[in-house]
């Protein structure tokens, strides 16, 4: 099941170590401006190799478009893309061959398929969001047009949290640090916290705060097509995510109706806005104009650069100590790929939004 | 959208206040036993008017089969059914008409259809989900012949949190109290707690836990079809979710990689077994043999037995005090909800996983 | 496989011999009137026992709506709807428990679910329909909206066929004789043969033409949602479907692209129309506006009221003499079933041409 | 909607004139041998130059698979692929670039999207079958080695049609002629009428017949899902397919039910056979294991190479004389395009079949 959403539709293919990962995104409007150098930045911002606290995996990640674009616009027909693999260095893998990593895919994939790609984890490697992050820099060409913004940052890196929500802070601050939190002392907390665990041969887990702006009322269809549970899935299908909460989520259950409702107000122009929004922006899984706003839970990464015992395929304890070159905290680079998802989602759900009308030609 | 699932999908439709609630099951396996006596005990779990706890509306929920059995046995065919309303009393909701109840799906629904059933809360009232237990009760039959279980209960009401996960637990102690939880002394403090808070006219949010155990390991199609996507997808569709996590969840990103792995151990039979189920009993999107478990946040029940302040259709100040019943926390009676969306998850991925094999008669 | 269309989604349940038919039309669009009236007469046109030439069963076939409709309006809530079976004579049917029927669905089912509900057919039955026509009445009623008509007739019963392409008749004259014909003539001739053929306790075949008027240019989905392969797929749904066509279908196999190419010529308004209509409305999967015509061939009803050898569960060889009220000739009352159809893909394709819109707020 | 099948998903893009057609194929069995020898083959018969009857377009047609197979057999991941253009000629095309060719998809893309890539009709070229056939060619791997074969073979060019059903041909003969008529003789005066017809600039359709032998009975999912829909959805689905029919489709309207109706027999093993296969070995839409065979009409390809009047982008009258490179006749060239969508169609719904078994660990 490698394809993703409804009328907007991303099929990806491609394993870590063959010769490229790849994708389709179809449903895309047509007559969007496709902007090369904004792709390529989207991409230059998960690439791998970008800062010490990232893999020094070096992958000059340039998508190629193959179909879909002409003359400078999208044509409505289906985008095929490629990103190479350039620096795959699968003999790294070799002493995995025949070793199932403990807490990585290996032994589901393999139970699953009876034979796997073991080499930098095929397929389930993180390096498929690589296609993901194509789609959703196309999503967001045709989101910019619409005036809907999708942001993300780093809220937390192990213990250290940021205190405040999405709306205290300047979020284009977050591109200037490696961490990709918008509180620069934070930041600069959060990557000795990640320098330190690197040095240890350790991973560490985090969270990702995601923030959609400028999304009209409308967006979502229930009951099975609630805007947060695609939301939810979407974020929930990225490596190493373990939850998904939006508005003020698992904290909000300690508190009374009385407090969390978003009262409605007139909104000066015959219309109406919120009070607050705890909402989230999003109520019966439709969204209400307010800023959509949500967290994403990634665990330490489990491919540790220290010995672990483990089992090998024919039911043998044996130790392994990974070789390769691993990110020891996902989640700076995890940043980008949330905002892609996020405006696959939006840009998905907005087109199916404009398909419930029939003209009047009574 | 009104459809859920892949191979197996359950369709529902229906009105707090119309006639019925209903639905359809299609790709049910056939030759399965129908136990009309079972079904029946899921439905008046989740029903109303079970206890001082929870909404007074009496309703004897009682489901119809229409189609897709025959003699006792599922056919193959889908399986139509019907689940009456009773005791709608629409009178209690002439004063919504032209109101938008704060933090409830009132505005999102009018502003995206232009026109709404505003009786008991028309199509988003959680009554809906009445017709999912008729879907996750017959899923439990197919899932019991598979020796699959699922089991939820109450973990946490406002601040009132279980201290252990539930492998702590006698589950079955769940049922023996109105508040769903295992724990018997924190189900009285938490009963307590919601009869406060009745008392007051206000409303309260919690958790419930989700636990499936005996799913073979396998079950899960990457990259977009994990198993722990589906089952947030299906969690965050109910009614009030804010929430999913799995595994260690948002708790476990503050660990280390070293601490969170689940070394993998020989079973003693050539096969693997792991020592720890941090990851939750799924690893890469595919179950691995381990137990599932996942959380789901649930607010405060949005409508309130107290004046609040909101605006109506025309855009004015309005004071609104909600008639009509109503529970004050929802998450005892979600909790059969949230297991029949399980049962629905983890049948419909079971099925997809069986249909990747060739039989070889070269 | 219950569910038909993209957006607008068409669930049907029920067998032939239980309590109802029943369905759910899921997407329909918010706003639309319905007409009761007009619901009522399209069943009754597709109603059993209508005339001589149909089967003798009797049934009101009234449609309950039982959700999605608000004070006169539809709301954009899924319409779930009954049609009970009144007049099941199962008895009629218990020879045939352990018998396969010569050229009926009941050894493949049994084969496939390992169970089958043979009474009337159960599941496999032409009474099915029914709620194919209940949506495709609703479906009627949001193309009438806007400016699209849907209308079919038998243009051939046995070697009995009309002599023309559907704009050289008036189709309104089809509703005035049993055989739905508008060549009043040849109805009259192939009523005759009906006729002929039912006191033989034969069936016949016969072929409807479908015809789609006010189509605007641009609904159709290349290169896998082409609006041809779709209408395609929906005819060969119906029960006895043997073929489809459209444009120039088979017979224009024969001619030369020269004679079959349709010209484009200025239509006077800096549009485009087009000579002639060899396309039947249809380029490269995209309605051109012209009007879309196609056939739909109906085998003989395998049916018969004569003895014919056949074989029983225990693959022994046995004679079957059916009992039971069937139809000679399954063309007249196909007829309002392909119309149905025919309005369920144009209703989905038009919504789904809607989807492509990126409103430019930049 | 570029994306075709259930469980095993066939997406393409390209265009005529871009760097290269491609696809992803999901849901392929895992574990199947990739024979790319085979592949290549199947990928010469549909190839452009093949022969005088073929358009003079050359093209090497070599696929690249990119991921989904390690080691030489598949891992259950998408098999994503490219086949490159090579002989592109754009500037062929440059007249075209305002005008709408005659019955070509041109303006019906131009109304639908705002904008096309005019060069060699762009997406709706049938160069996008390439892809089709890359995909086919996989399906037939993995179908061998259930015993299940598919074939197809040119039966009317024109007015010269087979006199016979394809159990009177030795199918095997169809390859070893350029029309790919399994009739020697027939072939010849086919090949001289589109030999005549090219000699005139101009063009002539056909009907392609396609087998299906060694499919178990079971396979097709009734109601919508019915095996003949599917198969019929796949082959319109092709450029220039005008209809399609199955066992005896058209002509056995004419027929009586007591003619047509397949009489079942003992088969000798406590099982059933047909004593003939009128039916076309589906009934009720599940596949009853007789063999499957259907025909598809293709009409006369569009593009002529002589003048004709039509229409540019302003609306203005103009005459147009293509250039380019075409076939006087697709069908020859269209035999492996119905195996592919056979193949495809078969193999998916076969997967279906396995779907729907609950093991029994009571």
């Amino acid at each position: 099941m490698n394809t993703f959403g409804h009328l907007l539709r991303l099929t990806t293919f491609g394993e870590s170590h063959g010769p490229c990962l790849g994708g389709v995104l179809d449903g895309f409007p047509a007559g969007i401006d496709i902007d090369m150098d904004f792709l390529q930045h989207e991409l230059d911002r998960r690439r791998p190799g970008q800062s010490a606290l990232t893999t020094a995996r070096k992958e000059s990640d340039r998508a190629e478009l193959l179909s879909g674009v002409f003359e400078g616009k999208s044509t409505g027909c289906p985008i095929g893309f490629l990103v190479r693999n350039e620096q795959a260095r699968s003999a790294d893998y070799d002493n995995l061959r025949d070793v199932f990593r403990p807490s990585h895919a290996d032994y589901a994939y393999y139970y699953k398929y009876g034979i796997r790609d073991h080499r930098g984890g095929g397929r389930s490697s993180a390096r498929e969001t690589v296609a993901r992050c194509v789609g959703g820099a196309l999503a967001k060409m045709a989101l910019r047009q619409a005036g809907i913004r999708v942001a993300a940052y780093t809220s937390q890196v192990g213990s250290i949290a940021l205190k405040h929500d999405y709306s205290h802070y300047d979020l284009s601050l977050a591109e200037t640090n490696p961490v990709r939190c918008p509180d620069p002392e934070a930041a600069k907390r959060m990557a000795r916290l990640i320098a330190d665990v690197k040095r240890e041969g350790d991973t560490i887990g985090g969270v990702v705060t995601g923030v959609i702006q400028g999304c009209p009322p409308g967006i979502g269809e229930p009951v099975f097509g609630k805007l947060h549970a695609a939301l939810g899935e979407a974020m929930l299908s990225i490596n190493a995510a373990k939850g998904f909460e939006y508005g003020e989520g698992f904290a909000g259950v300690a508190a009374r109706g009385s407090e969390q409702n978003d009262i409605f107000l007139p909104d000066g122009h015959g219309g109406v806005r919120t009070a607050t929004n705890h909402s989230g922006g999003i109520q019966g899984g439709i969204s209400n104009g307010n800023d959509i706003y949500f967290r994403v839970a990634f665990k330490p990464v489990a491919t540790l650069l220290r010995e672990q015992p483990t089992v090998n395929l024919r039911g043998e304890a044996v130790s392994l100590m990974a070789r390769g070159r691993h990110d020891p905290c996902v989640v700076p680079r995890a940043v980008p790929i949330v905002e892609a998802m996020a405006a696959l989602v939006i840009l998905d759900f907005y087109l199916l939004s404009q398909a419930s009308n029939v003209k009047n030609k009574g």
